[in-house]
Order: structure tokens, then C-alpha cells, then sequence
């Protein structure tokens, strides 16, 4: 039996409905919810907030296919697409697009199991590069207005870089805010008051 | 006709080895090696430096799929890689070790070409955010060497940061350096001089 998963699937097509529901509760899957087009798409997934979510769109334009990336939430969950047929610019478009799986003419019944697992593997280091990238930037950001405030007070009042360090970590302990959110107001105060 | 590329195809079952190259040539790839047998990959890619790899590992385990990602460069390259059976385990490290296609069960003539597309554009995403994520680490080290040589020069002549960057800035043109090497110098000089 697979780890237990919820499954949102968008099919407008009934009888390919039943076939992936199928094949997703003979793969272990019971939790399913088909919805037959994308307008109820937003609120299914708020409803539910699927582990993962099935489209199968098959002939796949790229205006179409961007637009459900975006409102199935291919950055924030991962999702397989399948189609029956694609173009280079089209597999290019859905992986820019965050899409987990991008599978052409596969969607047979004892495939969509590896696809959907190695899609939920693959949607998960995807966000932790992008959570790395985030933090970094962030760091980046604000170690970028921290030694403004620095190199403000080694100015002003004669400090070493350390001694204005320990006097910017001091004042927020003291004040109960974070380092940067001083070290902003020190700047914006310095920008101010020149 | 898709985009002319190299392919290099390991695999040691002659039938269906067969059977890849045609489904290649059928696709429109003329250049295609084949070898049996892993041991001769490292050189075969110096040699050849494809622009795709496809392994056929049939029944993978954990440690010769991870061995075979890093013979084959998963992460300089993309490697599609195709087994007939697998785990979410197996999926996961597939997927962990870089590799830019894992498909089970899917080593059939007309699904070659998008595969092989999908995982040449999947790979391109993933080296991007890698390479995303390299360049701000950097930029965060060199930062950090950058404003302690910054804090030094305002402690010791009474600068403010303006003037200590411009004045790092200009040693360094005259110097023909780069700002770091300048800034990691005068760091190394303090700690040997404190």
C-alpha cells in the first residue's frame, strides 16, 4: 500500500474520469475528487488541499496550460499534467511553470502511480532549491541594511564592528524586535535626518 | 525535425538496445552511441560530451542508480533514466541524485522524444535555480568579507561606510584586483596584526 494521499483530478472527459479513478484506487488511493473543469478548480482546492492534483488536459495549448499551472498551484503543490500530444516549447512552457509531471500519452492505468509518486519526489526538492534560494536572498537583503546600520554607529560613535554589532543585538533584545527591523529604523532615521 | 543533440544510450541488453536507436533515428536523432556497460560511461561522456543521456536500469537499486547519476554527471547534464520497476524510495533518490527524467515502465518507441525533451528543459530549470542559488551564496560570503573590511577601514580612520567602500573600490581598481581579494586581504592583515 502507498502512503495514503488526497487526489484532486481535473477531466472533463467522464469515461477517462472513471478510468483514472479507477486507476488511482487499484494503486492503493481512495481519497479522489474529480472535477470536470477548472472554473470550481480555486475552490476545490481550498476545500480539500490535495497532496497532489491530476490534469489531464490533452491537447494542450500554451496559454491553457500556463493559466492551470497558475490556478492549480504548481509551485505550492505538485502537479501532473498529462497530454496526448506536445512540442518542445510546450514540455519547456510546463516545467517553467512548476509543473511536477509533464507526461506525454501515458496516462495507462499502472503508470500513474511511479508518475504520481516521483512527481511529489520531484515537487519536493524543487521547493526546498526555491526555499534555499528565498533565504538566501533574504539573507542577502538583510545583511545588506544591517551593515548600513553598522557601519553607521562604527561612524558616529567610534565603535569597532563588533562593539556596533553587540550594541544593534543589545537594542533589540532590550526592545524585543528583530536585528534587521532596528537596523532598518537606524537607516531610515540616518536617510531622514541628512 | 526536433533540435539535433548527441545522445549517449548505456545499455547492455543488445535487443533492446536495438530498439532505443531506432526509436531515436525514427524521432530524428542520428547521433546515437550505445554502450553495453557503465564502465566504459566516464570516458565515453569526455569523449562525446551528448547532450543527453538515457540509461536503461531495468531494476534499479538504490546504490547502482546512485552511482550511475553521478557516472553519468546528472548534474551537468540531463539523464533520463528508465526502469521497469521501482518504489517511491527508488523515485525519490532518482530524483535527489538529479536526475531529469525517471520514468517506469514508459521505454516505448513514440514516447521517447517528449520524454527526452521534457528532461532536457527539466534539466535547464534545475541548473538555473542551482546556479541562482550558488551566485547568492557567493554573494552573501563575499559580502560578509566585504563589510568587515568596510568596519575596519571606518574604525581605524574615522570614514563613514560611503567613503570605506569607495576607498576599497579604488584600491582595487588601482591595484587591477577585485574588491573581495582587496577586502579579504586587509581582513587577513587585521586578524594577523590584532
Amino acid at each position: 500500500m502507498p502512503a495514503p494521499l488526497k487526489i484532486v483530478v481535473v477531466e472533463p472527459d467522464q469515461a477517462r474520469a472513471q478510468v483514472i479513478t479507477e486507476a488511482l484506487h487499484e494503486s492503493g488511493w481512495a481519497d479522489v475528487t474529480v472535477i470536470a473543469d477548472d472554473s470550481s478548480l480555486t475552490r476545490t482546492l481550498d476545500d480539500i488541499d490535495p497532496d497532489v492534483v491530476l490534469i489531464d488536459l490533452r491537447n494542450p495549448r500554451r496559454d491553457s496550460l500556463e493559466a492551470l499551472s497558475e490556478t492549480s498551484g504548481a509551485r505550492q503543490r505538485p502537479v501532473a499534467m498529462f497530454v496526448d500530444q506536445s512540442d518542445p516549447e510546450l514540455s519547456s512552457a510546463a516545467v517553467q511553470a512548476g509543473v511536477s509531471a509533464y507526461v506525454v500519452g501515458g496516462l495507462s492505468g499502472e503508470r500513474i502511480r511511479p508518475i504520481l509518486e516521483t512527481a511529489i519526489a520531484r515537487f519536493g526538492i524543487m521547493s526546498q532549491m526555491q526555499s534555499e534560494l528565498d533565504a538566501a536572498k533574504q539573507a542577502l537583503a538583510e545583511r545588506k541594511t544591517i551593515d548600513r546600520a553598522k557601519g553607521l554607529l562604527i561612524h558616529a560613535k567610534g565603535l569597532t564592528e563588533e562593539e556596533a554589532y553587540q550594541l544593534l543585538r543589545k537594542t533589540a533584545m532590550d526592545q524585543g524586535k528583530r536585528m534587521i527591523d532596528v537596523a532598518q529604523a537606524l537607516v531610515t532615521a540616518s536617510e531622514l535626518l541628512r
